[in-house]
């Protein structure tokens, strides 16, 4: 079995004005997809980040794989290897949300983009779940947590009719916003990005939710924008009422201070996001619990190294998201129900994305799970003309590079940038 | 594709008086081999140890794996971990010359055994070699040392006719001794199997080597028979001689005070022999550089994790073995292949075996190395009659359970077996 082709196609899906650390979501989030197609007529599919800079080095490792085995991965490590040349990007450090805006972690992610693409051939060409290929089921559905996002009602310049969850800057509307969630899909664990409004009133925030849902698991993440000082004094008001307190102050340092000073669980995945990163935590006793993903830890097999790591270190393990569809949604599934020790539900954002590229339409999340089905490989197809449609906006779109800050500024003009704001 | 059935069968071949920090070899060292046949007729193969209580719950594994997926690790697992019912087997500490007698790694023990069947089966079914499973050759060939020990001329009671080695007890043989078989395998690096004779003797006979080849790297192994003091002393008497030094002295806290006060690279197969001596490993400094074994450490993919770790903490990675033939050696050698960081030649045994039950014989090793082919799963074929007279044998060696220790008293009645010795 060798590679025939591999297509890149970057689309842009609608995205609901989104409020956190670095500002708003844009209207429209950029995605690549991936397919790739082999000598015996087997198609494998991948996801990853849309921006220009990721998009341009994918087309480039893209162009690489033809001829190759799909079971080459140490072959597709050097391939995405010796398209990252050194220096070709810059450093963009700022407003960088996640590691995937981080250059540094190019080689991890092109590896990751592709690698999911070989594992779905693989398993099609056996005929068996991609799962299996993983080392089999420990559980069949997958549990996710409700992902509550502070909102506007609608985007700046209104690029199309508002979304049915409206406004959400209070705690009446957040709690309504939680109910509506759990009604639809059933979620037994709740999320809160964070680090918009005043620290004290998103600590407000997670009471209410707490006697709206005195008995489900709360987290509250705000991406690193409190100053030590304000995370202690937080994270204490919080005691007995989150299950972990995720990146609420920026580097290892910062979060180890927190860790000492209020002795609570600290969730990440933003200052250990690589296995370096992982090295320095062992000994700075920084994060408790690891939020994986394998778009940037490069695939889902090294999240199972990881995961077998943190087993080893005695941390926790769950996974992290930011703007996706269908086919990283089940990357991650398949993923998760293969890790015996996954500590907590996981984190999506697909609830707040309408429109999907798969045969078939959305994936369907029940009682806040996922289910992993019997089909070859990720279990789904690719609806050709969905995609093209998705492409065609991300063409007339306009958007190359997410900047939820410049976003921002369209509804704050003096919104200034800095971090941490509380 | 799914599990028709699974054979184990004991076996044992003829093993040279072989001295160590235990005792001797006995004139047989047993071994289990392992054939899974499936329903579309494929058949994979694996081997480990076999002495009697490992063999037993080699066979009650067997016994659960038909109807199972070659592909469900984690059903393997779990059937693996089944099969090990707590307190089944006493703890049996004394003289545990090698992990592969330790009780507590029997669930890594058993799963690995057939994880690398499964592995095979898989790659069988694909038709593509084992490495390319694993992720892909970054190596075609792999490197072994020259694997010295020393030795009697001739078993007691000469149960067959001596071996072509003779005896090697002082320097001149033991240079004699490796210039034999450099000559014959073209081995590029060198291990004494020490902790026999005094320290000081032993630390002669590297500088006799050392002379004898001083292009080659060196390494000495007293199997944890000295102690702390006379490790640090014939450490340091050895600076510039060493690439590494194995083991010298019992238990992490002992290697890393050797370390402490030598400042030398410590390899062991002793100290760090599971995740969690992993773990404690990273905090103490005790060893630099992990001998991997797949056999105890819980598989072919396992021993990928653990070369991950080792590149995340900065430790060197290379291969332990003790007697084994050639399926175990072909599985080393993939994983091997496979891995990008392996920082040293590994170990075998195998020049010390003469006996095969592989189709064509013994797998050859050119200028110091095993090379992988591009025949599918490990590669070979089980001779079933070369079997069938190695299972004949271990009926009649009436040997049920390694020791060392009671066979080197049939030569020297008083032996005793104090560790560390010197």
């Amino acid at each position: 079995m060798k590679i025939k082709q591999a297509i890149v196609t970057p689309i842009a899906f609608r995205d609901p004005p989104l409020l956190n650390a670095a500002g708003i979501h844009e209207p429209y989030a950029l995605r690549s997809i991936i397919e790739i197609e082999t000598d015996n007529w087997h198609i494998g599919l991948g996801e990853s980040y849309g921006d220009a800079p990721v998009l341009e080095l994918l087309q480039r490792v893209a162009g690489l794989l033809p001829g190759m085995s799909p079971f080459d991965f140490n072959g597709l490590r050097q391939r995405s290897a010796a398209s990252v040349a050194p220096g070709t990007r810059a450093e963009r450090l700022e407003h960088a949300l996640a590691p995937g805006t981080d250059p540094r972690k190019d080689v991890a992610k092109l590896f990751s983009a592709f690698e999911v693409a070989f594992l779905d051939l693989q398993a099609r060409s056996l005929g068996i779940p991609l799962v299996e290929l993983l080392g089999g089921a420990v559980r069949r559905e997958v549990p996710y947590s409700a992902y509550l996002f502070y909102k506007y009602a609608e985007h700046v310049g209104r690029p199309y009719a508002p979304d049915r969850w409206g406004e959400v800057i209070d705690e009446v509307q957040l709690v309504n916003e939680a109910k509506s969630m759990i009604d639809q899909y059933g979620f037994d664990s709740i999320k809160l990005k964070a680090g918009v409004f005043p620290a004290q009133q998103e600590a407000a925030c997670m009471k209410a939710l707490k006697r709206a849902f005195p008995d489900k698991p709360l987290r509250i993440d705000p991406n690193s924008n409190w100053s030590v000082q304000t995370s202690v004094e937080i994270g204490k008001s919080l005691e007995g009422v989150l299950e972990y307190y995720e990146d609420p102050t920026p580097a290892l340092e910062g979060m180890a201070e927190v860790h000492r000073a209020t002795g609570m669980a600290l969730a990440t995945n933003m200052v250990v996001t690589d296995f370096a990163q992982f090295e320095k935590n062992v000994h700075l006793n920084a994060a408790q619990i690891i939020l994986s993903d394998h778009h940037y830890w490069g695939g889902l097999r090294e999240t199972q190294v990881l995961a077998r790591m943190c087993e080893t270190f005695g941390l926790g393990l769950s996974m992290h998201s930011n703007s996706h569809l269908g086919i990283s949604l089940l990357a991650m599934t398949h993923l998760a129900a293969s890790v015996p020790r996954l500590s907590y539900a996981c984190d999506t954002h697909y609830p707040w994305q309408e429109e999907e590229i798969l045969v078939g339409g959305k994936i369907p999340i029940r009682n806040g799970c996922v289910a992993i089905t019997d089909a070859p490989g990720l279990g789904v197809e690719i609806d050709q003309s969905a995609l093209a449609s998705l492409h065609d906006q991300y063409l007339r779109c306009g958007i190359r590079n997410r900047n939820d800050t410049i976003q921002m500024r369209k509804y704050h003009p003096g919104w200034d940038d800095r971090q941490p704001r509380f």
